[in-house]
């Protein structure tokens, strides 16, 4: 797929972001301030009203689904997908692990993706059958040759409900687990990109939280899906997993069903 | 206390940490390495020497106490307490929000603590009676005037007891949990310290996990206790809490108790 305007324009995207949440980031938190009018709120949606005003300036015809206002329809059968701070709680608590989500999906399935953290100034970029750069320079997945040797992560254990907890569980107790870590948000898929982490489990995702990261992990030789090993879609049900390691779904699908 | 040469040292230690740890970070890892010749245990061993080094040119009656090597005893009743890596799944996930801790400890109690981020550049310094500075700079906690207004922070729940497990979680339930966040390690306190989260509890920790926090937090006007409000020195049950604002200290305590 020729996707040079959309990859410019996905670049835009990650500065217009970067320009409206980084003056925001570790400023202080009026106590007193109702949820819709915290940095973190600001941020996300001026951001968010950024990167749409440049997608309507350029491609018109193709819908938005964003993470902070309505969907606006398209008629190009194209839908970008934008998630302007993945990581609200780790912007918060001040961690420059958070990340802004930019994805393009085509006829449900996404096939460009960026996680860009603002802060530090690091951009992942996936595009459907190239391989993923970090800040332009080509990453990979690494091996993962048993499952016992695997590192894994999760943003935490509240986002499961008790069935998903104790799933999660049973695959974390085969893996390398001195070495799971907790927190992380986007940032995990990222890290798995580039060959730090072996396997991502998440739930409860929505399509702006998963949309990007599927062209990143998977351009870079890892594979996305569902907790049954279905290709993620618009339509799936929020269960997220990542391998950096495709030799690894079927013994992981296997301890999550 | 008079403490400018143990300052102006302690500078010097986390600069040296900084040299050996910042080459080998996303650095690969060899699949089939044994686990004392990974990139952390190499940067974490050599850091760690590098620091040891420095303090017994300088003050050679001090003792030191390190993750990594066995005690130096000291005939000065203080010994300098080294952690060069907290937070080694972090620094193996390639989040760059892992630190180097660097403490002083006279008669068992903290005085001085260093907690050190050395891929962002990031250092927090705190000395008993003194304020807490962010390269260079004062920091405050925030207050926090009711317990379900605080976002709390933890490493994660897998190093917890069932017994303390449970315990979090009821005091958890008793904060603005929406908010709450997982991983961090040491780079929660200094969070904390700097105004970003308002509760840390965690346990298990060793005194060369915790003792460099001492001082960063309550130079901030933050409080640190162990579960039951005691104070931290050398011989804690390693059960670890930092309240941003001390007057929630009661609050929190009785529903650990």
């Amino acid at each position: 797929m020729k996707l040079d305007a959309e990859i410019a324009l996905a670049h835009r995207l990650a500065e217009a972001a970067r320009a409206e949440i980084r003056p925001l980031f570790r400023t202080e938190m009026d106590g007193e301030a109702k949820d819709d009018a915290t940095p973190v709120t600001i941020a996300d949606r001026n951001a968010e009203e950024a990167m749409r005003k440049l997608i309507e300036a350029e491609f018109s015809g193709d819908g938005i689904i964003g993470e902070e206002f309505d969907e606006k329809l398209g008629v190009s059968g194209r839908q970008w997908v934008l998630d302007p701070i993945d990581g609200t709680t780790a912007f918060l608590a001040g961690r420059p692990i958070f990340g802004t989500l930019i994805a393009l999906v085509v006829e449900g399935f996404p096939v460009l993706g960026v996680i860009d953290q603002p802060i530090l100034g690091e951009r992942w970029l996936g595009i459907a059958g190239q391989g993923t750069t970090f800040n332009g320079q080509p990453v990979k997945t690494r091996p993962c040759p048993k499952l016992d040797m695997a590192t894994i992560a999760t943003t935490g254990p509240h986002y499961f409900s008790v069935e998903q907890g104790d799933k999660f569980m049973a695959l974390a107790g085969q893996t390398d687990h001195k070495r799971m870590v907790m927190g992380g948000d986007c940032y995990n898929y990222a890290a798995l990109a580039s060959g730090h982490l072996d396997i991502v489990a998440e739930a409860g995702l929505k399509l702006h939280d998963y949309a990007a990261l599927v062209p990143v992990v998977e351009g870079a030789g890892g594979v996305m899906s569902d907790w049954s090993g279905e290709p993620l879609h618009a339509g799936s049900d929020g269960t997220v997993l990542a391998l950096g390691d495709p030799a690894r779904l079927e013994d992981v699908v296997e301890v999550l069903a």
